[in-house]
């Protein structure tokens, strides 16, 4: 299992071709299931689809299940492995098997519902539901200074296999208040990256992580913000912008948000009390 | 309905912080809804939920069930439109009403299904659903010079209206073999503003576009070769890296993919003979 795969590549400068070995960022799906029952009967269910970087992929998948609601603690997770009788999907189906007090909710995790509502309710219970799932306001007295954040790029880029290679991974970086980085987990995808270090935290029993920062290699959705919500984070930095709704979350999560952190500039959305700067000129 | 929020953001640069207003690209959810039977006795169904930047909402709906294969030409809709009687959900909300002679497989896209097979099957239906939907290899006698493709970035940033003031919203191109630009749209999301720029040429009849090709501003994963292959695109360039997977599926399609398209300089996939260069120096 690589994060990287070689390609041979038409390398166009200006009017020049040249042929050349390049290497691409790994991309496949996972498809996560949920078992239930005695082992000799088994009942499994298909929960999603995603397309990840192969690696880590029973920490996506806890990660994946945490941050959807569906468990709350290591002790939810009775099992979790690759279904090995299924060679010909090469490692791409993670079958994970609940504690039998896990309740899932499945009319929540369906994507389609039927109804005959009139289009006064249309959309609501759906629309809801993407923002539910956010616990109350973090309180957390976690703070750090302006230099932690902007060392954190190049600090996660030291550490990352596979950007180096290919510019096309990204990076989630679980880091304390001294700035020292925890964790750091790599994807195509930002949500998985997300969910595949927020897994690893709950499978080390560190949540809530109400004592630690998340840095982000790339743009900050909703989706991120509300995920790292759920896992108690105070303050989430990322390279790229925010969203209007990640900042609007962030801001009802009293969570502290940072935008853009790179060349030693970043932008603060909400709860900037917890970056400790030394010089404000507040115009 | 705007492209952009405006914030007041804490900027901070080394030890210094001020204070000043700032845009946001704007993120929101919309649920696309199918409707079916008369009008005094409606059923619906949600079929998805995306997080969007608002605008070209309706484009967006017929992209997204075009490039699902729920629909395969423009005669397929008698109507799409926003739920007004839905208020409260500000336009969040937009339904689609399908001919009668479409058929909806509903098993398909539901991302959930009960199964009791053994794990020698198990994912094999979901994942194989992901790579479905792909039509015959692209056949087209479609070529651009290499200039053409050097112009693009700094072509469609031209376009964009609100790249310029968040920095945070991604493009999607469609561009003819001269270099002209015909359509762009803009969303936080790769896949959205691709299903945008498809939905449009969709509705007007412009599909197959396979005199075409489509320019993205961010990195190439296997959906959006996917969604472009649907439409029978034969070229498609992008500012970032290409997955594995897309590479893959690109070669498949008989499609020529160009990653890293920026500062007069790209690689070239696959089917690079599309692609005129005035001096080859194959090594």
């Amino acid at each position: 299992m690589s994060l990287v795969a070689p390609v041979t590549v038409q390398k166009v400068s200006g009017e020049f071709l040249t042929e050349s070995p390049d290497l691409l960022a790994v991309e496949e799906p996972l498809e996560i299931r949920l078992g239930f029952g005695p082992t000799d009967d088994r009942q499994q269910r298909a929960l999603s689809v995603t397309m990840r970087t192969p690696g880590h992929d029973e920490e996506l998948a806890m990660g994946f299940l945490f941050t959807e609601g569906i468990i709350h603690q290591p002790t939810d997770i009775l099992s979790c492995r690759h279904c090995v009788q299924d060679a010909a999907k090469e490692g791409n189906v993670i079958r994970v098997e609940l504690h039998p007090d896990v309740h899932v909710d499945w009319s929540r995790l369906e994507r389609s519902t039927f109804t005959s509502s009139s289009c006064g309710l249309c959309g609501k219970a759906t629309i809801e539901a993407v923002m539910a799932l956010t616990p109350g306001p973090v309180s957390s007295d976690f703070c750090v200074e302006a230099g932690v954040l902007h060392a954190l790029p190049e600090r996660v880029r030291e550490t990352q296999r596979a950007f180096a290679y290919t510019g096309g991974i990204h990076a989630a970086a679980l880091f304390d208040a001294s700035g020292k980085l925890l964790l750091v987990r790599e994807d195509i995808g930002r949500h998985n990256a997300l969910d595949k270090l927020l897994g690893a935290a709950l499978w080390q029993n560190w949540l809530p992580l109400d004592q630690f920062g998340i840095f982000l290699s790339g743009r900050i959705g909703v989706e991120l913000v509300q995920k790292s919500w759920r896992a108690g984070v105070p303050l989430l930095a990322a390279v790229g912008a925010p969203s209007s709704l990640a900042v609007q979350m962030a801001q009802e999560a009293h969570m502290t948000l940072a935008g853009f952190v790179r060349n030693q500039r970043f932008n603060l959305y909400s709860e900037a009390g917890r970056v400790v700067i030394q010089q404000s000129v507040l115009s």
